[in-house]
């Protein structure tokens, strides 16, 4: 019948909209996408808040396909729920072709994602640049493409917003091939340890603005979310709390605006605009 | 007392965040920014659907500094209304660091933009450059800013957004220098008149990849919602119905992922998720 994809926004159960709500409460099965993000409030809290049971869809489920859910959104109303914006994931936007090689109604529910919200840190948002990843450094896997990115988005004067690092339902090797259905306990890169990795390249290559400037966020959306403004020796040190943690990279002093100059004192000095 | 900056997304009144809603319902002034976009519905709906009176902000309210909004907010509980996203325009940023200076609290209830929206037509978000702006041509103005920022954009291998003109309560150069309170017809720039000025440009410089391809869409998050990919060419005549419109330019083509170009394959026949 229909697969409505719905955002739920960045903070809480109310974050949702009127129309998502409305579908959610109408869905004959919901399910919560948990592996690319996470929201500020527990499952049981959504249950209760929409009235609904809730099927959590992690990344085995999501990988393989979504076989079942998309079978059921033959011939039922299905409400696939993921946090921020639908498309703010590959996975998500796979799933919405295969649903239409199926014939089954793909109806989306848009919300804010942390590609828009970031803009609560007074950078202009038409500024940005392309979008980095930063991933959890390993002892012998430590990449640098996104050094290069940001690199690239400094010399066009542009701003870039980091994503950092989430591991969810992780299994160690040996886990895996035993098949044992154990799973290590969640990780989510804090502000810190993006600006820890992002300097080490830094150090060795040199290709960065001086000063290297930046904004870190956490919580976006929610009642206890924080912005600090720094350089990034200061960001490396600031206590940002709890996940969720979002980074930026201002684009070279001598690009920036008056007014998003304005905004970088702010938060340097303020660390949320309802204080 | 406060100063809510409400987001209400892009479609209509049933867009607005359960969050965004509660907010409107308990203020004492209710605002809405009228002049950078425009919601799918009337204000008359909206203050039905709200139980709230609504007065409106033009450009002249907004740019000569919504004094009366903030002196309001000093004592009272005051939402002003955006479409999309509250940071999508530069001027409510402005708007929030001036509150702040009034010692008013400033409380963002963040919502969908076309900035994260556009993820629909397939293309990854992560994979977007510099944001520009389409400005109507004039007979001696005719800008080709946004031209060198696309061409920077596919040569970094990254997709465009391009924001379309709107005119709203625009005054003729008569009309306003007799100070009459005349004003024109709202303009909103089709995706044909867009395509119109960058091929025009284009003609000349010839520095877009071949061939030059898109997505134009149309009233995103409504349910009349249009998209349509094809080269240049094609989108020049596409009939995309009313406003608001938005085109995007694709990365060269040898940049595409398979992905994107599956989505490229499927607007390019169907207008449509739901179809």
């Amino acid at each position: 019948m229909v697969l409505h994809v719905i955002g739920l926004g960045l903070g809480d159960e109310k974050d949702v909209t009127i129309k998502g709500l409305e579908k959610i409460k109408a869905a004959d099965f919901v399910y919560l996408e948990i592996y690319t993000a996470v929201l500020g409030v527990k499952k049981e809290t959504l249950e209760a808040y929409y009235g609904q049971p809730i099927i959590e869809a992690d990344r085995t489920l999501v990988e393989s396909g979504c076989e079942e859910m998309l079978q059921r959104a033959k011939e039922h109303r299905v409400a696939f729920l993921v946090v921020g914006d639908p498309f703010c994931a590959t996975t998500h936007s796979d799933l919405m072709l295969r649903a239409k090689e199926m014939d089954v109604r793909v109806d989306v529910v848009h919300n804010a994602s942390i590609m828009n919200a970031v803009g609560i840190c007074g950078l202009q948002m038409y500024r940005f640049g392309e979008t980095v990843s930063i991933p959890f450094f390993e002892d012998s896997w430590r990449p640098e493409s996104f050094y290069d990115k940001m690199v690239a988005n400094q010399r066009m004067g542009l701003h870039t917003l980091c994503l950092l690092d989430i591991k969810v339902k992780e299994q160690t090797l040996q886990n895996m091939l035993r098949g044992n259905q154990i799973f290590e306990a969640p990780r989510f890169m804090t502000v810190n340890q993006a600006v820890d990795e992002i300097l080490e390249v830094h150090e060795k290559r040199q290709e960065l603005a001086q000063p290297v400037r930046g904004f870190g966020l956490a919580r976006l959306g929610s009642d206890s979310q924080m912005i600090a403004a720094g350089t990034f020796e200061e960001l490396r040190t600031f206590d940002f709390g709890g996940p969720l943690h979002s980074l930026v990279l201002c684009c070279p002093d001598t690009s920036l605006h008056e007014l998003e100059m304005q905004f970088f004192d702010f938060f340097r000095t303020h660390h949320s605009l309802a204080g």
